[in-house]
């Protein structure tokens, strides 16, 4: 079984408003990282939430199972942490909650190269960038528990090397994300 | 690190309203649960919600995990292990939201039995009748995660009986949950 972890607990200090709840075309950041699990082969999706997750639960209708990290302001890690140990699957997409456009055929590309490769780490790329989400296989699960601060799952790849498979897509959903009110004008327009 | 787990996901169907909120004096009946967790000797807590989660979370303010389980509809097993996922700790003390009435000095007896006798199931006694909540130990999570329907981890103890321990309590909470309005009328008065 494939979980998806979507990281969706940031306070977003840089945006200013509630990031996950800003819309873009009909329907809010969160939504639209959400839309792309939900069409994806995913048996298993856990969302994390921590700032404004009152308000988040309030406005979006959501049928996965929802974590609240009160340690949010600890950094990304304690949210991945939080994710990973709600999580069933034998592996688990780590998805960013601020990455709209990422097609669900995109994640079904990386769980297919899981499948068929066995391997520990699965980065899709674009035109040579590395991106997001990456699949994490479980054997490195108690390994992630040791992350601290504001970091990703990165933090642990420069150990497993070897145990990286870097899957090349024509998706530059992979590569985008919204930090800030800027980044979602210039996106709006490129998309 | 021995964890909680407090079970408040219940659609409460006997009750008649969002159970988890009955005022009780000055607190809910899930406040009243969680005041007794909060003053014990435990450094991980998980609640888990179902029914009404967007309500109880607009309401009362966690410091905790909150796990809110999409299938509770499925029972009470399903918000066990929605809960023994998120919990960190080498035991999990299973907590039922609706038992207001527990010391935080008993939970500490039971851990402190746990400790002292590594019994991989502690179960507290009020004048020979078992209560709540047990104490389970981490080794016992995989059997748990193969339990169905609307049943708690009893359904494991039969074959476990060697494990057991009970610790004999003068806390008469232990026995006492509310399953309707008129066993709060009647808890009220006799206590």
């Amino acid at each position: 079984m494939i979980s998806a972890i979507v990281l969706a607990a940031g306070q977003a200090t840089r945006f200013g408003e509630c990031k996950q709840l800003v819309r873009l075309g009909g329907k809010t950041l969160l939504e639209h990282a959400l839309a792309g699990v939900r069409g994806a082969k995913i048996d298993d999706v856990v969302v994390v939430l921590g700032a404004n997750a009152e308000e988040i639960l309030e406005r979006i209708a959501f049928r996965e199972t929802v974590v609240i990290n009160p340690d949010f302001a600890g950094g990304m890690s304690t949210s991945i942490q939080a994710g990973l140990r709600a999580a069933k699957g034998d592996a688990a997409l780590i998805v960013l909650g601020d990455q709209p456009f990422v097609a669900s055929a995109t994640l079904d590309a990386l769980i297919d190269e899981y499948r068929r490769t066995k391997a520990r780490v699965i980065i899709p790329t674009y035109r040579g960038l590395r991106g997001n989400p990456v699949l994490v296989d479980r054997s490195l699960f108690a390994e992630m528990m040791n992350i601290r601060g504001d970091v990703g799952c990165r933090a642990i790849f420069g150990d497993h090397a070897d145990s990286i498979v870097n899957v090349p897509v024509e998706d530059r959903g992979v590569v985008v994300d919204i930090d800030t009110a800027e980044d979602l004008v210039g996106t709006s327009k490129a998309l």
